[in-house]
């Protein structure tokens, strides 16, 4: 078995060079990976540009999730905020922190993973970087295209519907399984590049899942200056209203435009849910079970710091 | 004093966009940090991307560099990486993983000193992510244009002639020290955006010296196909000729350019010194005593995982 150690740093990055240079050529790429910088030629639209990582034993640990589905996982959080502004994913690099004694074939299969999930989206890996680390660290930056209007979390007004993609919690559940011994399988995130490039056409502002729905929401609040209500009845758990890493998007819809998503909706990939309105006043999020009480009103969801 | 975990990555985040959103408007930046992802609007020249990463005790220990001078040296690491391609940074993103008992301060100060940097080499810091981690590691990818030609590693050829701006050593001298516990400054490195983009008007190659002259010259090699000979008498120790962490550029010039060099020399910002001459054949770098003896033809510098 090969390990880093084995390999080195550098015999590494350039097999990789090698085998990602035998890919067919793409009139994108003017250098490619292996030398100080990628050379890329962009289209004339604005650039989206975005930095998301997973770091062991934060993100996830070691053994929840195969080296392949980390590296789709990594490619997941960054195209999600793409998606989040409406963008499309173009170019990335990926800058790599592992353990010595990590399996060469496992990091292989990692950046495989990330490759195969950005080529699907449509993008190019085209650099990176790797560096020894006491633990595997994955930080991806990914430059994107906006093809229509840049959708920040910013455009929201009172009265206007909060929709979700797909649904809430899963990855929450797998990870309290994952971290109480129990067996699970730490779910691919949701592919939602298209969806965001159609809700964007509609949406007064954006945001993807990553902290938990209420901890989001509270952030287009605040962009917006607006309150929020949440409705309980239409997540599947509450324990969804708080769970992270689900990379779903959260679209604020105004009224005028609800003809206009239920005519794109059949084409998003994947359902879309009412779960709140927006209010005037302070950014606060309110929960609401189905009899009406508010059930939850203070900030949830994930702080790196503040556990 | 207080530390991230009393803060909080929300808090300080917001914190720290209100504080970049006071700078003056640039209409490079349709969207600047605090949202999913920064939107730019970039030129019309082929971009130049790349990632690299410092990582705590494994590019530096805790105490060897002010955090302001740790985040001025994550960007040089990058900003030298795109000067090597005759590439001028535009726009960068900021990764950082910092354990919680840090002081909230420090990382401020390591921001802005990244910042500062940026914005004298003519860059914007437009996005990030913080997540908490063991220990400290920054990782950035900056994205430049190529105002003249992109000036890649591959185009060397034999007879052409090797030199260095500035000079080697220094940083690996003061890491020797630091290492040993003696009294030492881990220097700035050299700011050669303006050279690199100067001699990419009269390179065959050109690559940055971030592992070690002879590592780097062999890189350069091996994507020239070319063998080098480097002249010992022309560094200032031996030592400088594995030394990393200088990030000078080494350049390739062909001798009909020579002349364009020279009218060229006076505008870099720095000292351009020979060093050594490109050879036909395999990829080995040979080091000459000022003697003539070949006295390291191995490979030398530094490696991730082979020490």
């Amino acid at each position: 078995m090969r390990r880093l150690r084995d390999v080195g740093e550098h015999a590494w990055i350039a097999a990789l060079a090698r085998r990602l240079a035998g890919r067919p050529a793409d009139r994108r790429i003017l250098v490619g990976p292996g030398d100080d910088a990628a050379a890329v030629r962009p289209g004339r639209r604005p650039l989206l540009v975005t930095t998301d990582a997973l770091v062991e034993n934060v993100h996830f640990r070691a053994g929840w999730a195969a080296p392949a589905a980390l590296g789709r996982r990594a490619w997941a959080v960054n195209a999600s905020d793409l998606a989040a502004m409406g963008g499309v994913p173009r170019f990335a690099v990926l800058a790599l922190e592992a353990p010595p004694a990590m399996r060469a074939a496992d990091l292989d299969a990692l950046v495989g993973g990330f490759a195969a999930a950005a080529r699907r989206d449509g993008a190019l890996l085209v650099g990176g970087n790797l560096a020894a680390g006491p633990h595997l660290a994955i930080t991806a930056a990914v430059i994107g295209e906006a093809p229509g209007p840049v959708m920040t979390r910013a455009g929201a007004r009172p009265g206007d519907r909060l929709y979700v993609t797909g649904a809430l919690g899963a990855t929450g559940l797998a990870v309290r399984r994952l971290a109480a011994g129990a067996a699970a399988r730490l779910p691919d995130p949701p592919r939602r590049v298209r969806a965001g490039r159609l809700l964007a056409r509609v949406a007064s502002a954006m945001i993807d899942v990553s902290d938990g729905l209420v901890q989001d929401v509270g952030q287009l609040c605040r962009a917006s200056r607006v309150g929020a209500e949440i409705d309980l009845g239409r997540l599947a758990a509450a324990f969804a209203a708080c769970a992270g890493e689900d990379y779903e998007l959260v679209v604020a819809v105004p009224p005028a435009r609800e003809p206009a998503l239920r005519r794109v909706a059949p084409r998003l990939g994947c359902r879309i849910t009412p779960v709140g309105r927006l209010l005037a006043g302070r950014p606060v999020v309110r929960v609401r079970a189905p009899d009406g009480r508010v059930v939850h009103a203070a900030r949830g969801g994930f702080d790196h710091f503040r556990r």
